[in-house]
């Protein structure tokens, strides 16, 4: 594996397919170009999915996320790209990107998006009482 | 677009419409002016909202925000217009706006308000297990 | 209005009264008597409501809670009380008060009271994926 | 009521039993002795009940709670009898105890145990826009 | 019981078997081995489970965590095997382990793997308004 | 000791008057009434000394405190009154009261207050590394 | 005293002269424009200061910073003008005014100016073991 | 080492002498009784010291906190005793006891007191810029 | 003023030059290259100074951060240069800057530089009583 | 460099010599045995040093630290020896290294030991007001 920027996304067989088990990765390391002005963006990205066949490497991920160093990416924009990218590297069962973005304007902008594999649904959440 | 005060609420092209996601914006930057004493009053903004076709700019969101400063607005009113105004500018699938004013006669007020399209249903929630 | 203690909540009309929107209010400046010792306990009142026809009026609810300076007032007793004075005042469709109380033995106590109007059933609620 | 540790939970009629509302208790000052080893151990208990025809008096609970002190006491065996204590006293309509014992081994532990009446089922929640 | 890093997860006889009681534990004392590098990788581990007969003895638990020492395991890996590992022992109605990996390049990796006991379903949850 | 608001101040000799030790109260249950508009105020109090020969008694403070209740005081004037009031008391070595008011106005207002008794000179700090 | 912004920081007499104390002020609804841009600016204030004769009216203060509304004031500037202001009204013995304001081309500026009345000293801080 | 209650405090030989280091231990399992009513009382306490030829062994410290559960112990007198039975034990350069007490009257008390050995002088503090 | 990176920091006579007033800024963008990897480094800067002739503009010193963007620099060495490139534009009478680095290697880096003008000290600081 | 756990602090020399700067370092992944019970100990280091001729390696730092994963080491002494080791690897001016060790026996121990350079004394500390 390169340690250069790119958007390939590696992955390795999910070691537990029989369960739906969650993944869950905070990434504080992102930042892009904005569109209209050229200047920097920052953003926290916050991935969960539960893996059907798949599971994406960290490092690839990594250097994935380098890859947006030089881009222009509207914030609503490259969310939803981020996902669909993710989605086509695992085809994942269940797939959640959340980018909380630096402030702008005085406002600050989060984006959510989610994806659910055709034909998956969750088990009923157990809610312990606590 | 100006920089100007404007009650004009600019959009831009949903980039992802066959998707519910969430946008989400923080704007501690709100003030208008009481009613009742014409003195200032101060307010944080929380938007959410799950876009159609359109999606609000940023910039026009800031300056519609600036265009309460000299208005006279009770708490409950204005939350519920400033949420009318975004449904009548994006016509969103759904949109929440919670104004947390800063506190009067020793009492701290916030105020909630929700849209949802006619004929619209979320998607069942995935709870993770978390 | 006056600026005395008064157990009248006066109210104004809802000016959305086609929406089920939220009203919220922390009031940490409640006090009134042990019934037991007749010293004084405190209280922050955290109130939630959805107004039918009616509000009730920020001020008058400041003076209204001065109004147990004075009284004795057993826990349970006076946070159900004080919710069936707001309903009696206001009649909303949905009503939650929460009276934390500060810490008396050891035990620090909390009580929480509702209220939903006969017939009216809320919304489902949308959980965004968050 | 004397100031002696009492496993005597004495009662008062429920204030409100018209309306199912929620006491809430957090008690720091629990302790007990470890029955391996007869070493004190300590927790925090949280308790939450919705009272059917009695509440439990907070001095004959502080006074419950002191009468552990000479006592061993697993954690899991403990939280329930307690638990069962208080619902022996005072036949609530739901009563929820939590545990939240003191580190032992480099290990944090938690046990919570719940109780609902027959018959009984709660309002289905109403989940404010927040 | 010995001292030394074990695989054995010895179990005593769950005391209140007819309440379905939820006990948790936080363990932030877990390191193993990255099996690429070599390299020590450290997590806090969070278990929740409802005991059916029998419940798992912390200090096993202690040994069990510590014989991970000087093994390598991924992270995906070994948050299933533990939870199956505990499954095994002590065959819970409902089981919840969730493993908080140090930050490795750049990123924090979480993983939450969930057992539910064939034929076991959990009583629906009381949510108190609070 | 009666349990009644009480101007006095009872005391009880220091049991370590060779040492200048120091003994901290937080006392968040302080009320009283604007002497401009008859309305409650609120405060928290913070008191630090290092006694001389006398201390004073955790019951006396609270009903010396209660005193207040009734009393119109103005946040600068009280603070000082309060510091003078234990001076008188105790004659401490060193005495220190830090009010923090409830806002009003939109502003939050503290005083502190503070005592050196003559001739007595703090001990040079010890400034641990940390 | 009227209730619209003015520069007039009207005053009353110190109380305790004959003591150097503290007064605190946190003061969140400071807001004024840009002189570049024109567009709003915001900041919490934070004013200590040891009175010398005169103390300053908290509803002169709210007023005074009411003031600021539609002026213009760069950062560095306002800030040390509304210390000279606070000075020249109280002339008190030691002033401090801190501003924080809200965060601009995604850089979060604070500044703090002092005040010492020629000839005071402050007592040497007792610095309390904690 | 027994372990049972007891007064001793064993020590080993400081294994730098010829550093003034510093050692801390926070202690949240302390309680003894009210001299007074007979009630358990609790304290977190904090130790920091600066050992010269000895420091203090972890489980007779752990021990001799034991020893005060069915003592009556005032809250100054009893901080200034363990303070004075450390010293005794391990004659430190250095010794301070901070004893945090949990709530009585609505008064939350923390006592510290210190000991610094005779001809003993600390280095200068580096305060590093931070 | 282009918008570009540039490493030009514009700058502007100081206002109150007869003042000893602190500006400080924190700036939450910062991202360079790691020189031996390529991959991209991240950091918050904090910038404290007292201006003497000139302050730093606003908007010069962001597009002077994003200068760094491509290029490589170690931690240790660009927090110094960082602060020299200040001091070198605006002369302060005093300048700090910390550089709290993202975590590499497991380990979480900060680099703090202080610049002092000759000739200049500091006013004793005031340490309020608080 | 070799990726194996080894003593040796490889370095490199300082970039700034002519500057007293301080390097920080937060590392939360130290672990070793503990010499009594050969169970693993786990602690958060905290350095803080002002190079002189030579800076320590971030990777070497990290496999030094790993050497003590497989050796027995009492708090007081490693924190110690790791200090002692540190200043023969670069002879600093002034270093200092802080140990919280997670908690044994209810007990939470840290360890600070300090180094200063015959010679050197710190450039005194510039407070600056805030
Ligand atoms: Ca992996
Ligand atoms: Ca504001
Ligand atoms: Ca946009
Ligand atoms: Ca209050
Ligand atoms: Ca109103
Ligand atoms: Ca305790
Ligand atoms: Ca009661
Ligand atoms: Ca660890
Ligand atoms: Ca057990
Ligand atoms: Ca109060
Ligand atoms: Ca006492
Ligand atoms: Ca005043
Ligand atoms: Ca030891
Ligand atoms: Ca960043
Ligand atoms: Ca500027
Ligand atoms: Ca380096």
């Amino acid at each position: 594996m390169s340690t250069r920027p790119s958007k390939t996304l590696e992955t390795f067989p999910n070691p537990k397919p029989e369960r739906d088990y969650v993944i869950s990765m905070r990434m504080p390391e992102f930042t892009c170009l904005c569109p209209k002005t050229g200047q920097p963006d920052f953003a926290t990205l916050y991935l969960d999915f539960i893996a059907d066949e798949l599971c994406v490497e960290l490092k690839a991920l990594k250097l994935y996320l380098w890859s947006f160093r030089d881009e222009g990416a509207f914030h609503e924009d490259v969310t939803n790209r981020i996902a669909d990218d993710l989605v086509a590297a695992i085809n994942p069962r269940y797939l959640r990107l959340k980018a909380e973005f630096y402030v702008r304007g005085g406002i600050y902008t989060t984006v959510v998006a989610e994806h659910r594999k055709a034909g998956w649904t969750p088990a009923p959440r157990v809610d312990l009482p606590a």
